[in-house]
Order: C-alpha cells, then structure tokens, then sequence
C-alpha cells in the first residue's frame, strides 16, 4: 500500500528489531481454525540489531542476538513501530527470553 | 496435535527453561483425589540454562542450576511459553527458590 | 500423611530454609489458652542454608547463619514451600532479623 | 508570528533536541487522507546534540546521534519545548529507539 | 508473667534492638498527666547490636551505636518483636536518627 | 514591599538557583495579549549555581551551567522559594534541558 | 516549661538537625500581619550535624553543611523531633536545597 522508498531501521544501543510471526489462522490442511485454536505467538525473526549497550568503563557489550536468529519474545514490553505498513517491534536485548531453533 | 518438527528453546542470558510438575490427579494406590488434596504444586525439572548473566567486567556468571535439575518454584514470576503443545516456564536463575533432591 | 520418600531442599543462592516454630496452645501447666493468649510467632529453626549471594567479583557472600540456629523472623516476606506435607519458608538471608538464644 | 531574532537551544548533558514529523494530511497524489488513514509518526530529525552523559569517572560518553539524524522516537517520554513558535522536543540520547535511513 | 528462661536476641547484620522509652503518664510532681500532655516519644536505648553490614568489598561496616546507648527513632520503620512480654524493635543503624546525650 | 537586607542563597551540592523569565503580556507594540496567545514560559536566568555533585571518589563535578546562563526548564520539578519578594526555584544541575543563546 | 536538664542531639552520619526560623505575625513596625501576609518559612539555622554518610570506601562524607548556618529548607521531608519542647527537624544533608547569608 505504500508507494514510499523503503526505510531501513537501525536500532541505537542494545535495541533489537523484530518482526512477529504470524499466528496461523488455517490449519496444516488448510482448514480454517477457530480462534481459539489459534495460540497467542510469542516468535519473532530478528529483522536488525543494534551495535550494543554501553558498559560502566564505556565499551560496548555484544547483544546476545543476531540478525535472522528466531527469537521467543516476552507477553509485554518491545515498542511498536510502523515501517513501511508493517508492524515492527523494538525489544532491548535483555529483554529477549530465548533464540529458537527449528 | 502438532505435527511440525520439534523446537529447540534455548534460554538468553540468565534464563532458565523449566517444565512444571504436574500434580497428581489419583493418589498413590490409584483413587481419584478430590480437587482440595491436590497440592499446589511448586517443582520443575530444569530443560535448558542460558549461558548466564553478564557480570559488570563483561565476563558471564555461571548459573545456579543446570539441565535435569529438580527445582523448586516461586508462586509468582516465569514467563509461560507454549512450545509443541506443552507449557514451559522461563525463569531467571535468580529466581529459583532451590534444588530438590528426591 | 505422605508416603513418599523424603525430599531434601538444597536452597539456592543466598536462600534460608525455615521452620516457623508453633503457637503453643496450651499453658506450661497445660491448660487450653484462649486464642488472644497465643502471641503470633515470629521464631523458626534453620533447616538448610544455601551457599550464598553472589558479591560483584563473582565470590560467594557466606550468609549470616547455619543450619539449627534459632532465627528471628520478619513478618511479612518469606516464600512459603510444602514439603512432605510441613509448611517450610524460604528467607533471604538478608531478611532474617536475628538469632535467638535460649 | 514571531517577531524576535532566532533563538538556538543547546541541549544539556544527553539531551538530543528533535523535530517531529509532521503526519501527511494528504495523499502523495494530493488527495486529503482520513484521520483513520494518517499513522501516528515516531520519526524525527535530530536538530542538536548535548555533549554528553558523564560517565562515573566523569568522563563524557558521546551521544549516539548526530544533528541532521533521522530517528525513531518512542512513544511516550520526551519534554515539549516552544522554540519560536515551533514545538520541539527534547530527549534523552538512551531513549531514541533508532536510526531511520531513507 | 513469663517464666520460661530469658531468650536473648542477637541482631543480624546492621540491625539493632531497641527498647524504646515508655511515655510518662504522671508529670514530675506525681500529678497524672491528660493524654494530650504525653508527648509521643521517639527515644529507645539500644539493647543489642548486629556486627554490621557487609560493604562491597565483603568487609563489615562498624554500626553508628553501641549497646546502651539512648537514640533518637523515626516516626515510622522498625519490626516489632516481642521477646520476654516485652514489646522490642529492630532498626536498621541507617534508619536511627540519632544520639540522646542526657 | 520587603525592606529587610537583600539575602543571599548558595545552592548547596549540584543545585542550580533560576529566576523564571515571566510572560509577556502585552505584545511587542504594547497591545494586551488574551491569555491564550502567552505562551508558557520554560526559561530561566541562572542566579546562582552550587559548588557540584560529589563523584562516587569524592570529588566534585562541575555543574553544566553558570551564573547567567539563560536556561531552559523542565514542566515539572524544581523547589519554589520565596527570596525578598521574588519567587526563585532551585533545579539540580541535571534536570535543567538546555542552554538558550538569544 | 520543661524542667528536667536539656538534652543534646547528635545526629548520626548524614544528618542535620535544624531549628526552622518562625514566620513573623507582626510586621517590622509591630502591626499584626493577616494571616496571607505571612509566607511560609523555608529557612532555619544548623543546631547539630552528624559525622556525614559513609562513601563506598567506608570512608566519610564531610556535610556540606556546619552548625550555625542558615539553610534554605525543601518543602517537604525530614523528620520532626520534639526536644525540651521545642520542634526540630532532621534532614539528610543532601536534603538541604542552598545557604543563606544574611
């Protein structure tokens, strides 16, 4: 729906760019779940990530993720943004719960 | 009921994956229990450990706890993650109450 | 009323086992007191100790008591555990206001 | 309006000074949008910098943004100034979300 | 109205015990004094002493009172304990405001 | 309408004494503004600046501003006091936002 | 209308104890002010300083503060304290907003 360039998001500290997956509203099959069947997704992809906090003697820590890496995300907390009509989300690297592996 | 391949959680920093006990529905020689006798129950077996939190030189500190443990639960706190159908429950070490040897 | 076998708690970090001592009922010369008789009990014996905090170099804080010692409660705080069907509490090390002598 | 010769604002410690974004009332082809239609917009450019926080040792540590930045405010925090009729705002260089790249 | 053997207290950490003073209810001359005569009174003799706080670099920090000494309370703060039918109380060294020199 | 000697106020620590600049109620011509064309005022003239913060080894930390400085001010915070007829307000040194250069 | 021997408060570590000055009724020519006329009173005279609060080194922090002087008060905190009659007030030093010379 837009028709602006696209923007690139780099996140500033130990911020991490994650976009959500999305719950499936079909079944394997193909066949149409009802919502209750549909489980809250607490799963992202990590989309950037920034160059780290800074640490008491000034350095850099390394954040723990990386771009691309799966990420399980907490019930609350991560800001919202908008890039180009898709919602996005920053979470600060501590506040990830876990990398998941497929 | 899923039929994807089976996920690996691995916890970030000081986290710790852990399964709940579940409480025991019959007693021992087979009755069904009433709901009142069912304890609340407060154990879980440790899944996977994070590598541990960072200390203020960078450097990690090791958790208290490590995979197969038998721990003891706070009433409050953990973060529930469904992954493959089951709930598990994200602590950070600091969070464990203790170790139960049986 | 259990028939398992005993659990042992190893408390983790800087955590106290304790067992509350029990409101007497009765007067030394074992007459029933009256209910506004019973002072509220703020007394418990240690049961298990863990190995301490954690200082900021990674060392372990020795805490301020040991298992047997008369500890002198808060009252408010403490995580309340079943075990083997007694109501034990998990203190702080910190929390624990002093040591009783008899 | 505003008659006065120009004022300029040098931002404290790690205070970052932003112009907002103003929200499109028009489409890019010069429709009049909706209210429904005009996103709310985290995006600002940034119009000057502080020196910096003081590190414990007194240090100062260089803010992670420069003037003329483009970046992704959170949505809440920041204090509103009026500067010649313009409102700008004002925050902490740790609360930038991110970096925008055109 | 106790009979069992006196139990002493040893306070933990930087705690100390403290008998605060009671109100007097007549004036000097014996007179009985109205209630709104009988200042609320924030004064207590230290009765026992923790060996002190644990500073960051694991050492004890020597507490401000000692054993005897008359300490001027804050309106709020302090555990109440009750040891012997006596009504005791445990500050914080840090929460006393100060010395009474009579 | 005070005719006592002017007194004089050294903030103490990082604490910063301002005059507000007060609003303008007639425009530049002279020609009264309605009260909703005053805009609120967020600026100051320092007064008087304390000696600094004490740094965690002691040592003082110079304050970001001066006496003279024309300062912009957080809406909230600062200590009103009355100082012979004049209502001054007392910030610390790092709640002020900015500097103004007319 | 106290008879028993002045007693002496020393404040402990970081505290100040302070005699706040009273709000004058009449005015300088002895006519009895309107209750609006009297401002409130931020201001009061050093009766006794403590030896400063413990710095991270176990070390002391000299208060910025000495007896006799006159110390702008904030609005709020510090403790009341009644001694022979008269009301005090303790105040952490950091507490105390700025000196007054008269």
């Amino acid at each position: 729906m837009s028709t602006k360039a696209i923007r690139k998001i780099v996140p500033l500290l130990d911020r991490v760019l994650v976009e959500k997956a999305l719950a499936q509203k079909t079944s394997k099959g193909g066949v149409l779940l009802p919502e209750s069947a549909i489980s809250k997704l607490n799963e992202g992809k990590v989309i950037a990530v920034g160059p780290g906090a800074r640490a008491s003697d000034g350095s850099l820590v390394e954040p723990s993720v990386k771009e691309g890496d799966n990420v399980l995300l907490p019930d609350y907390g991560g800001s919202k943004v908008q890039v180009d009509g898709k919602d996005l989300f920053l979470y600060r690297d501590d506040e990830l719960l876990g990398l998941i592996h497929h």
